[in-house]
């Protein structure tokens, strides 16, 4: 038995050699390796220092901090920016504790990440769900119904505010720009989970930033698409945010020993941004169009293009999709034994985020091993990963969480109360929430991800679910 | 203007190259250079991967985090162990969240962490304060009040548990033994935030663990004393936990994208302990207490041991005690000028935090200073930093922060209810809570921290106190 079991399998997982086509856009340090981050590079352990005198407090900051995130609200045009060590998580916790108050009604995405569920949990908010839009063509989520989002911004008034991601996972990108413009008019808040967003606009071959675009607070991890390390973000937020509160919940969603490795590094990917950003990008935007019509010209594969689909798009990302009758996530277990990490699968595509730290020999090796694929090993009877619809809430979410509950198998749970979030991961977009009715269609496609080897959290290892016990009676809604 | 303060700040204090008594344990890197760590010290920026196939899923472990807390749970005698990315804060968010309701009384440590407070807060519980004792001679906080304690136990038969915490930044222990065995026969939970106490118990010669003590619920920070990244710590659950709302609120007050330079320092640190902690805590017990005799032998300064007060001490930490007269923090800005990085200071005392990897030339250093030390230079009107005693609450403190608010000089605030936790940093204890009255003595001693360069959080830039608007009526309280 191992004595330092993640250790070694992160030791064997470098040794692979990987090229890196997922988290974090630093892509194994080579972000990192300019020479104006030398000595945070080659002395890092000794950068890791507590909050001393002359290096200022990330709770209070009036010191280097404080002027670091005034670098960085420049840069992005906020009216406030802040750093954060605990992820783009913590991010969505603040935005929505500091905006929102208990029985507020808000709109959110179905295809929100799971903490943004957890937070409308926490909060005590009441969710109102967008619905999303499919391309069938792709088997792959695109966008939130924008018709689906105005008939209930019309139609209910009490709506205090929206959640939108921007993009989502695939690098899709709704029309944000109208969604402001909807809420303002509407008195409404608009909170973006700009996670996989942190690059854009630094050129203009890229969608806008969700800041230049007026939203009233954003969350951009900074480790997914930048030089900066994995558990980093920032938040932006704009003139009618309150400062107080938010100063509140930073400092409860957050470590009061934060990383000075994750404040150098949140530093210097803003730097990088500022310094080479529209450049670098420019020359990637080029290299990522070369490679994709090359792809293109091979068959069973596609790369996802805006002209493919009506929606703006990440051309940074690749969504690789695999025609109808293979499996986006055998692709992904061939690529990784071919020495290309993706980020992620779902049952017709994959998801490859690139940087500017991607050499043309990742490129080259992702195109010889597509070419050199034999796609017959990839066959596999595809799942429909399209709309499972919003299920029927037969509790608050935040009531659900508290109720009595038990422990079946997930095969037997059709009618029952969910009891907890059921979460894919990756992407981490939950499918089922607390309170929510489990029906038919949820059990086979929770059997697809475990026969797909889809992590499922909620999903136990002996298959169990958590439901709530006696059920519950239907939520008087207005 | 720099473009990169953050890091040149931290640059210029690396080239100080400072004999190190603070946070973190692994004392610049030194704690790592086992063969062992090997890989992971050399590529550090490589090990910064994302959650890949064989690397397990630390929201919903399976794979080798699943074992490596396995093994920590094992090391430290807990029914279940876990890794925490977001430091001891989470951890205290965690047990709190997890272990009370809304509404419900709890008895909380007057001297408790800034974390605590806001949980508190957050989970919108009523808390009773116990006092702490302090010692007049060395005019330092010692422990908690425990005939305060067992008084408000006997009397108030709805109290639901506590949160002690054990040792506090000085190592002074309370008498945790006791206070468990009280609590179980008033059926009252026992939560322990242990965060400088995570190398308890791995020598004879330091206090028992927190863990093996009986708690209920135990969070140590790893990197304070062990050789762990910042940032990072445990928590330790007993048989009574309810692991479901502990995973829901571990899962929101913790970043889905967590580090894997943290995981792995978590990992190795368990490690240390396990094959070298016995024999290296030995040893350094016995340096402690040969540089101690010999600091002890000089004018004006005085280890304080456990021979000097009434509690079980931490000889792992030195509470450097100067005569009254004398600044204690004068005293940490002179051992800074010598190359030797104190932890905290307060009017008295300037405390050191001693790890296996301060060498003996750490030592040697630190008697130098004090030897060649003109204590003509540390001169000053000392503050009694004992007893505020427990402010008056005017209101809820959930309720502070949600009631109207406005802001004024400090200097002013006399009979205003504060609307802002103020936290004198370090040590991170509040000393005024949202919903307390302001008194004079206060605002004196808010006064003394400026005037001697202690942060205040909630002081802003221009002196400013956060205060409720109009007053507010008297909390009806049973």
């Amino acid at each position: 038995l191992s004595k330092l079991p993640i250790i070694e399998a992160v030791g064997d997982y470098v040794k692979e050699n990987n090229s890196l086509f997922c988290t974090p856009g630093h892509k194994g340090g080579a972000g990192f390796m300019s020479s104006l981050s030398e000595g945070f590079v080659s002395d890092i352990l000794k950068y890791d220092i507590t909050e001393v005198e002359g290096l200022d407090n990330l709770q209070n900051p009036e010191g280097v901090i404080k002027t670091s995130q005034e670098l960085l609200s420049k840069l992005y045009g906020s009216e406030e920016s802040f750093f954060l060590v605990n992820g783009s998580t913590s991010g969505n916790f603040i935005m929505i504790f500091s905006s929102f108050n208990e029985g507020d009604k808000i709109l959110i995405e179905r295809n929100c990440h799971k903490s943004v569920y957890n937070a409308v949990i926490m909060r005590k908010l009441e969710p109102v769900f967008i619905k999303n839009t499919y391309s069938e063509r792709y088997n792959a989520p695109l966008s939130i119904d924008r018709s689906h989002f105005s008939d209930i911004l019309k139609n209910q008034k009490d709506i205090k505010g929206a959640v939108i991601t921007y993009p989502n996972y695939y690098g899709v990108c709704c029309d944000l720009e109208g969604i402001i413009s909807e809420c303002r008019e509407a008195n409404v808040k608009v909170l973006v989970d700009s996670a996989h967003g942190a690059h854009f606009g630094i050129n203009k071959g890229l969608p806008e930033s969700a800041v230049r675009l007026g939203a009233d607070m954003v969350v951009m991890s900074a480790h997914k698409t930048l030089p900066s390390l994995t558990q980093t973000a920032y938040l932006h937020v704009g003139k009618a945010a309150d400062l107080e509160k938010i100063r509140f919940y930073y400092n409860s969603f957050m470590s009061t020993s934060p990383s000075y490795l994750f404040l150098c590094s949140l530093e210097y990917s803003r730097f990088y941004l500022e310094t080479k950003g529209n450049e670098d990008y420019r020359r990637l935007l080029e290299t990522a169009k070369r490679y994709r019509d090359r792809i293109n010209g091979l068959e069973h594969v596609h790369v996802v293009g805006r002209e493919d689909i009506d929606y703006e798009i990440d051309a940074t990302r690749y969504i690789l999709n695999v025609e109808k009758g293979y499996s986006g996530h055998l692709l992904l277990d061939y690529l990784r034994k071919r020495g290309a990490q993706a980020e992620m699968s779902d049952g017709s595509n994959v998801i490859l985020i690139l940087s500017p730290f991607n050499g043309e020999e990742d490129f080259e090796r992702l195109l010889a091993s597509l070419r050199e694929c034999d796609f017959e090993e990839l066959k596999a009877d595809m799942q429909e990963a399209v709309s499972y619809g919003i299920p029927s809430l037969k509790m608050l979410p935040h009531e659900a969480i508290d109720a009595g509950k038990e422990s079946i198998s997930f095969l037997e749970a059709e009618g029952k109360v969910c009891g907890e979030s059921i979460v894919p991961y990756p992407p981490g977009v939950p499918f089922l929430m607390p309170g929510e009715e489990i029906n038919k269609k949820h059990i086979e496609i929770i059997q697809y991800f475990i026969d797909n080897g889809v992590k499922v959290l909620g999903i136990n290892e002996n298959k169990h679910i958590v439901i709530i016990r006696n059920g519950c009676a239907e939520v008087n809604r207005g």
